[in-house]
């Protein structure tokens, strides 16, 4: 896509959920809003073959054509978010299996492993068959692969642990080398035979197994996202593939990253239903690291099920699309067209409400769409601030008895601060990806990666500054801590020694001073022995009192600062204001 | 039962838990309290058949004759809520299977399935012999059958789910039918096989489906209620077949007035834990819906098991079952006369403590008594102002994302209002009961139903005054939401159009004002477009501040009132003082 | 363990953690912190043995003679904690079955059953062998036997329900008996064949079985620590056997009173992690009530896992060395050595950090052990005051419906008062042991039992001030309450009789006056009927308000107190100034 081309805004629809004689005023209204855009076909599997072999593509051909009729572009779904009772039937084990023991029952969705490989061969077939039919269409602009793509990751059935094992194998091995990498020792986990090892899927199982197991689930949704990207690719020439991923907490499941590298997709699309403007900016911030450009494919619009309800602050949803847009979203659609007369969504909101009138929420939402089409072309955002952002090591935080919260961290804590003092920031999502910055946030870094190090080091040496907190390489991929605390190459460059880590408790904090400000910090503080590096504040109560919380030692033409302990969002921008500004 | 006969106190006893000795000394003082009636057998299961086909009656003939003899009452109870060890050992398949996925242990009671025709025909059986043994016994006035029905809302085991299937079948006649009702295109769910369908066990499932499944495990102890009627009606004369139902939360499973209808039963009986006044006025005149003259079989006395123990104060128990007999009870017995020695009910509060003496709560009790009896005989309450009560309106809530939470909002909301004005109400249960009223309140009548519209318009027209609530018929029978907000013909009495319904997030509440006194609305508010009807009270605040919540309408003879919101018992007291008085 | 020998202060190791080249310097290390004993080999069991038939000591053997070269004294544990991964796979049937129907799975510790045959066999062939292996070695001072022994209460598998079965039947003959005696007709719940009896694995069962459940469960685990102590007693000359128990809040699952009698043990050790003062004289007191000596054998230092992290006031690490020592401690080891990089623990505290440098914890343990070796030996405190305390009170109490919280009644509010008071007290856990007191306290006390009675009521008539609290003897050993509720004998001793017991619902109190000083009352209040007593205080409200409360009676030489509730510690300190102090 042409990053210079305008934000497409529009909606998602579900004709299917409406009768055919009302499609054409659904597309008429879309039209007079200003849309250009429409999203369908999510979730229609059991419509679209009732049975197995018997396939009815008839209706949706007639929905494409009234909507491509009307002159708006398609976005075509694969249904493979909800495989129908009849597949089900035919394949019980597809059903992942609960912590409790039981398979999941029919009668919500995501009710499917993507390990199993019949399930992902039916996949392929719609997939496949989806493309073929609509890949050639001219208004036809791009396909989305599933929806939300999680879930296995609480999944203990025979399938999920064979599968498990498998790729233990693969990376380990010998036994001999899983015991090794992951600590079995302890509490006398050494497993003599493969088929032994349990499917740790609850956070209270070995660090070590538990990490591997959080990166294992990952590629399974990396490689199922694959299958039916493959399948797709030959029929559909230049138009997009993609899948809505999901942000939110329970989108740290999946490395976003690794399935952009090797999921087979054309960028970065995402779902977006937060109300506050610093997690917007994440998620767009985030979406442009993964890719140029991404697209926003569910946009809330309204009450959700449960949330975004009276007395909460109405979502500003004019400022939130324009905001999106000139982030670099090339496609925005608005989840839902129409508030649902039935089934577990009957009470979410939408642009239209039951009645099916044009209301309150589509006069907004016209307003937006217009704003949006008088926005002068603008260059996305150059931010001059990264912050490091990787999967791996939030699932190492999330598997240890005592988690960083690490999405919390990058969002709350330290994009936050970046977002409210500079307006946007860049995610670093690899080492290669500093250059062009000026300054760099490493929080919650807890890998211990050469790779990783160097470039730091290599970025503060060239000029730029290098700020760092705690944890900071603490441990090995395999959620081991490690027994060096700081390299040699990193205490020269920090100009410091930690000495020891001492654990906050949650929901409590330490106060520190800045310049003789006060602020707080979080989730774990460190004792540090400064060497060449200068202090730039001191603990003022807490275990540490007195003792210095950040430092900054010259390197090269640049500079790195350790702060040894977590501030919030305006702890972040006070700490950027001493060590980036007048640094730079 | 005449109407005009006396009300009988008495007590609720277990003889099988105490020495045969002890019975004379328990009967004595019973007299001496002034109690007239004893209800026994309850869960007496496993002594009197302590084995497949071993009877054991001589026991209870015993305590019978020691009752009787002493010129009390008795009422018998079928054992059937506590089927015996060994009937679960022959048939482990009665025990419902939780969401857990395991049978029920044994342990508690209700561990049953009342679908389950092995259990059903032992039942019949006991229940015949029970009536053959005593029904024409002089001093037995009555007879109770099972204890507190309820309990398969979650049974996900095969025998519930084959039984749903085919109630569904009959129901629905097709698949496609039943995949039209429901609308179970939503996420894919179109069943190609009846056996496909899950027991929609948790409120989490589909809205639809949810629906259907609560009127079915409804109608399932209808029936099984019915079984034990039938055997038993032939041998017992013109004694009285009841059963004690339970108006608690949970009591909400059952539809108590088609079980009325159709379980064979000559009137409504129920066990009253509550403390509160208004909550005992609600247990009375929702039984006088239901039955005259009605029972009362557990009126609790002291402390129950976890609840009602210092420091909440303490139950004015003369003055509940004062209230209760002028209400219009004809059995009255406390829940029980003294505290068991052991079992799961042990601290269970009683007429008599542990040690058997008589004591202070003997004493109070004796007073009750006394004052029942010394009571003139007064007409039972007739009250001008309804409340409209359906059992589906309850389950259609509670089956959705965001409940209305029905009971409260009759309870504490409706009813509460009105019993703090007038001292008592009328439950409207079906669209021919409103004949007499001059008020009535239409509050989370969800389910559109032609009978009730004309009943209502009819009702305004004749004189009434007719005052709806937000989400008047807003859905279909199977929980769909209808398109059109008002009918034609309720626009027309209203004189107003709903333009958007908004949720309200629980424990938060709009302000709004009704002749310049502030009131709190709840739960869900409109926004109402005036046409022919008149403002009352307008939103301060809120989504809908400065619009109008309030509008009457006359109509014919009478008028027609619109609330947009839910108040509570204090506003719902201001509206009436508002349009009931004066309106009338 | 002469009495008189001094305190060994020591650490527990794991060197299986740790690569064989830094063993040396961990040993040297200890030696120069003063260190006099190492606890090894918990949980080792993977290691020294990888496969069924293969053993491997060697390791063992290197970590031992390391050690011990040191000069450093060892205590060696029985690894049966923890079942390695083949076991289970030899022998599923190992795993407990949880309440929920699942097996426990792999991934954490005491994954297995006492009950299992082939298990026990397995516990008693590697106690046996590290028993011969090390039981002359000259280094060695004692064993531990497996680790926190615990955790069947909650399983349902068969092999704990037919043993359970068995132990029934063996315990009351017939299943008439165990009717009689649990009293199983409530609720319908006579068996008539011993394999329909569930496992009560929940509280919510019937307190007549769910306490013989307790009782079952408790014995289960004496009688599996009894096959290793039979197993190693041969092979170990002089040196200790024993086991390390945990008093924390589960710990009440199992009477240690009991299997210090039946477990083949040599003394009591414990593992402590609490911060309180009072709560370390608890242990302590309770420690030296059960045996004489006693050891600390995980003694905790720093953080733990989830708990004692900032802002949690640090543990006074040295005082709370110190205390123990002088309370008769003979070994304390510190818990543990080095932070674990790995495993579940990898975020406990230790003495040293993960970078393994000494730094301030290493100081402080040093300091600690200087302090206790420094110290003059005194004799242990011979306290004056004694509290009533035994498991099976406990279990009765837990598996009501209003459970009287035992533990916390004993340790905040009984033992706490005397505490602070006295410095110490000494637990009563048997009738025979009241002789040197000169008050007893008697809370939570259920079970009536003829020898209580009679010990009871000779030491007050024999100088002694007893001080009893509600429900003395209220039930019989089976959870029945009598109807008894004073026997004759106490009713003379105590000068009252007891007409009416009433729950407090937690969290709330009722006010007593003492003297003129006002104090809170839980749990219980019961009123009292004075016949020779006088009386001390009465109700200021509640319930009771202006009856008495507490009653003092002169009986041969001493006096009988009956407080008619429960003080917190505060008025549990002013009972004792008013009754053990001035009537003493």
């Amino acid at each position: 896509m042409d990053p210079a081309a305008p934000c497409l805004v529009g909606v998602d629809y579900f004709p299917e959920h409406w009768p055919e004689e009302r499609w054409a005023e659904d597309v008429r209204l879309m039209r007079e809003a200003g849309m250009r855009v429409v999203r369908i076909a999510e979730f229609t599997w059991s419509k679209t073959q009732p049975r197995y072999g018997v396939w009815d593509w008839a209706w949706l051909d007639r929905a494409v054509e009234t909507i491509a009729g009307a002159g708006l572009k398609l976005i075509l779904c694969t249904p493979t978010a909800c495989p129908p009772p009849w597949m089900v039937q035919e394949y019980p084990d597809i059903l992942p299996v609960t912590t409790q023991g039981r398979p999941m029952t029919l009668g919500q969705r995501r009710h499917y492993s993507p390990l199993h490989a019949g399930y992902r061969e039916a996949c392929r077939e719609i997939a496949e068959q989806l493309a073929l039919r609509y890949g050639s269409h001219p208004e036809v602009i791009g396909f989305q692969i599933d929806n939300e793509l999680h879930g296995t990751i609480e999944d203990v059935g025979p399938l999920a642990q064979a599968a498990f094992h498998r790729w233990l194998k693969a990376r380990h091995g010998t036994l001999e080398a899983l015991d090794r990498n992951l600590g079995l020792v302890f509490w006398s986990q050494q497993y003599s035979n493969w088929s032994q090892i349990p499917v740790p899927a609850s956070a209270s199982h070995h660090p070590g197994l538990r990490a591997e197991w959080c990166r294992f689930v990952s590629q399974a949704w990396t490689a199922f996202c694959r299958v039916q990207a493959d399948a797709m690719r030959p029929h559909i020439a230049d138009r997009v593939l993609t899948t809505n991923c999901y942000l939110h907490r329970w989108g740290m499941e999946i490395d976003w990253h690794e399935l952009m590298r090797e999921g087979g997709l054309d960028l970065f699309a995402f779902d977006n239903y937060s109300n506050a403007l610093h997690e917007n900016g994440y998620y767009s911030d985030l979406a442009r690291s993964l890719s140029t450009p991404h697209w926003i494919l569910e946009q809330r619009c309204g009450d959700t099920r449960h949330h975004h309800i009276w007395p909460e602050p109405e979502v500003p949803l004019e400022e939130l699309t324009e905001a999106a847009a000139r982030a670099g979203a090339k496609v925005i659609t608005y989840f839902r067209w129409r508030q649902g007369l039935f089934g577990h969504e009957q009470d979410h909101g939408a642009v239209l409400d039951h009645h099916g009138r044009p209301g309150r929420m589509y006069g907004r939402v016209s307003d937006a769409i217009a704003r949006v089409a008088a926005a002068e072309p603008i260059d996305p955002p150059q931010p001059s601030t990264g912050i490091v952002f990787t999967w791996p090591d939030a699932w190492l935080s999330s598997s240890s008895p005592n988690s960083l919260h690490y999405r919390d961290l990058i969002l709350e804590n330290a994009y936050r601060g970046v977002f409210e003092r500079e307006g946007s920031g860049r995610f670093v999502l690899e080492p290669g990806q500093l250059e062009g910055l000026r300054t760099v946030l490493v929080a919650g870094k807890l890998i211990h990666d050469p790779d990783w190090e160097v470039a730091l080091i290599d970025f503060a040496r060239g000029g730029g500054t290098l700020v760092a907190f705690p944890m900071l390489f603490a441990k090995d991929a395999f959620n081991k801590y490690r027994p060096e605390y700081l390299t040699p190459a990193l205490r020269e460059v920090f100009g410091i020694e930690i000495e020891r880590r001492i654990l906050v408790r949650e929901g409590h904090a330490v106060t520190a001073e800045l310049e003789g400000a006060p602020l707080l910090l979080h989730t774990r503080v460190e004792e540090l022995v400064p060497a060449s590096a200068e202090v730039l504040g001191r603990f003022s109560d807490g275990p540490l009192a007195g003792l210095p919380w950040i430092t900054r030692c010259r390197t090269g033409k640049g500079s790195a600062v350790y702060a040894a302990g977590y501030p919030d969002a305006d702890g972040m921008r006070a700490v950027l204001d001493r060590v980036a500004v007048r640094g730079d």
